[in-house]
C-alpha cells in the first residue's frame, strides 16, 4: 500500500526502509522538497522510496506514520491540510521528550500527566484514526520484534477506533514480526498519557542495560 | 531487627505481617495511639506486632518503611521529629497518585515529571538514607516475589547511598524472596521521577490483565 511518513530522522528512515522491503510504496515527508536526509534515504532504497513535503506525504499515504520530534509534531500536522488525513489510520510514534535538563529526559509539560501528545494529535486530526504505537521501543526493534527474546515482549498501543487498532496490529505482525498476542490494547487515545509517561523510565532502564535493544514482558 | 512502618493501610499491614513472620519486631505508626486498623493488625499478629504514633514508629525502627498516602506523606514525615530518622535506611513505598479524575489515576502535579515524592521525602529527611522500592508492584507481590513467574521479574529501586540500597536488596531477598539479580538499581533518588511515573501505566496494565498480580520482566 501507499504509506506516508512525516519525519526524516532515524525512526522515520528505519520504519520507511522496513516498509519498502515489505513491498510498500513509501514517501518521507519533510519541511522542504529537497531535504538531504530524505534524499539520502531515497537513494538507499534504490529509488523504491520517495520524498516530498509534509503535505505531499500526508496526501500520498493511505496510511500514515508520524515520526516527528515531539516538540513540533502538533504544529507540523496542523500546518498541513488536515483533510489529507480524512478517515486514514495515523500511527503516532512520537514521544514528548524534553532533554533540556539532561538525561534521562522529562516530558514536555504541556503533554505530561493529565495530557498527552497522542491526544493532541487526535484532536488536531478529528477525522483521522490515530493509533499510538511503537513509541515504547527503540527504532530497530520497532521493525523487527524478533531481535529481543524471540519476539516475546509487549507492545502497548491505544486509540479510539477498534478497527484502526486491528489494522495496525495486522500491519505490525505482517511487516515487523510482532506477535499479535504480545500487542496489548491499552484502550482509547487517552491511554497515550500512560504509554508516553513510561519513556523517561525507558531511558533510565536503557542506561542500566547499556543497550536500547530491550523491552518489557508482562508476566504473571 | 526493629522495624517501624509509617501507615496502617493494606500496604503497611501486608509488609508488617511479612516482617513479623520473618522474626522482626514491627511497629505500625499512625496519627493516634488508638488507631483501630493498627489495633486489629496487632491482634492478628498475636501481639508480635505493636502500634504507636508516627513519631513512636519512627523512633522505634532501626529501619523504616513509609507506606503513607502519597498526598500526605511529606507532611506526616515533616511533623515527626526528623532526628528520629538520623542515619536510618528509610524504604519509601509511596506513590503520588491522584484519583480525583477517575481511573487510571494521574500523578499529583507537585510530584510529577521534574519532581517526585521520593526526592521530596529525601529532602525532608536529609540525614536519612531514603531508598525508593516496592512502589511498582502490588502489596502481595512486594512481600513474596515468587507469586509471579517464579520470581523472574524486576524490581526498580533508587537512592543516593549505595550501602543503603545494598541493605534493602538483602532485606528484600531474605524476607520477601526477591532474587537479587532481578533488583535493578536505577541510580540516585532523582530516579524516583521515573519509577513513580510508571504507576498510572501500571494501573492501565492491571485493568487489561484483570489482576494486580503481575510485573514486568526486562528482556533482551
Amino acid at each position: 500500500m501507499n504509506i506516508g511518513i512525516l519525519g526524516t530522522g532515524a525512526v522515520a528512515q528505519t520504519i520507511g526502509s522496513a516498509l519498502v522491503e515489505n513491498g510498500h510504496a513509501v514517501q518521507l515527508g519533510s519541511r522542504t522538497l529537497s531535504n538531504e536526509k530524505a534524499a539520502a534515504w531515497v537513494q538507499k532504497t534504490g529509488g523504491r522510496g520517495s520524498q516530498g513535503t509534509f503535505a505531499d506525504a500526508a496526501s500520498f499515504g493511505e496510511l500514515l506514520f508520524i515520526c516527528l520530534n515531539g516538540a513540533v509534531a502538533v504544529d507540523v500536522v496542523a500546518e498541513t491540510d488536515v483533510a489529507s488525513y480524512h478517515q486514514k489510520v495515523v500511527i503516532d510514534v512520537t514521544n514528548p521528550l524534553d532533554f533540556s535538563r539532561g538525561m534521562p529526559p522529562s516530558l514536555l509539560p504541556q503533554y505530561s500527566n493529565q495530557f498527552s501528545l497522542g491526544e493532541h494529535l487526535q484532536k488536531t486530526l478529528p477525522h483521522a484514526y490515530v493509533v499510538k504505537a511503537l513509541n515504547t521501543v527503540t527504532a530497530r526493534l520497532m521493525v523487527n520484534a524478533m531481535l529481543v527474546n524471540d519476539g516475546n515482549h509487549n507492545l502497548f498501543i491505544c486509540g479510539n477506533e477498534v478497527d484502526a487498532k486491528n489494522q495496525v496490529k495486522h500491519l505490525l505482525a505482517d511487516n515487523f514480526k510482532w506477535k499479535p498476542e504480545q500487542i496489548m490494547d491499552m484502550g482509547d487515545i487517552e491511554a497515550a498519557r500512560l504509554t508516553e509517561a513510561i519513556i523517561p523510565f525507558w531511558v533510565g532502564v536503557m542506561q542500566v542495560m547499556g543497550t536500547p535493544l530491550f523491552n518489557y514482558q508482562v508476566v504473571r
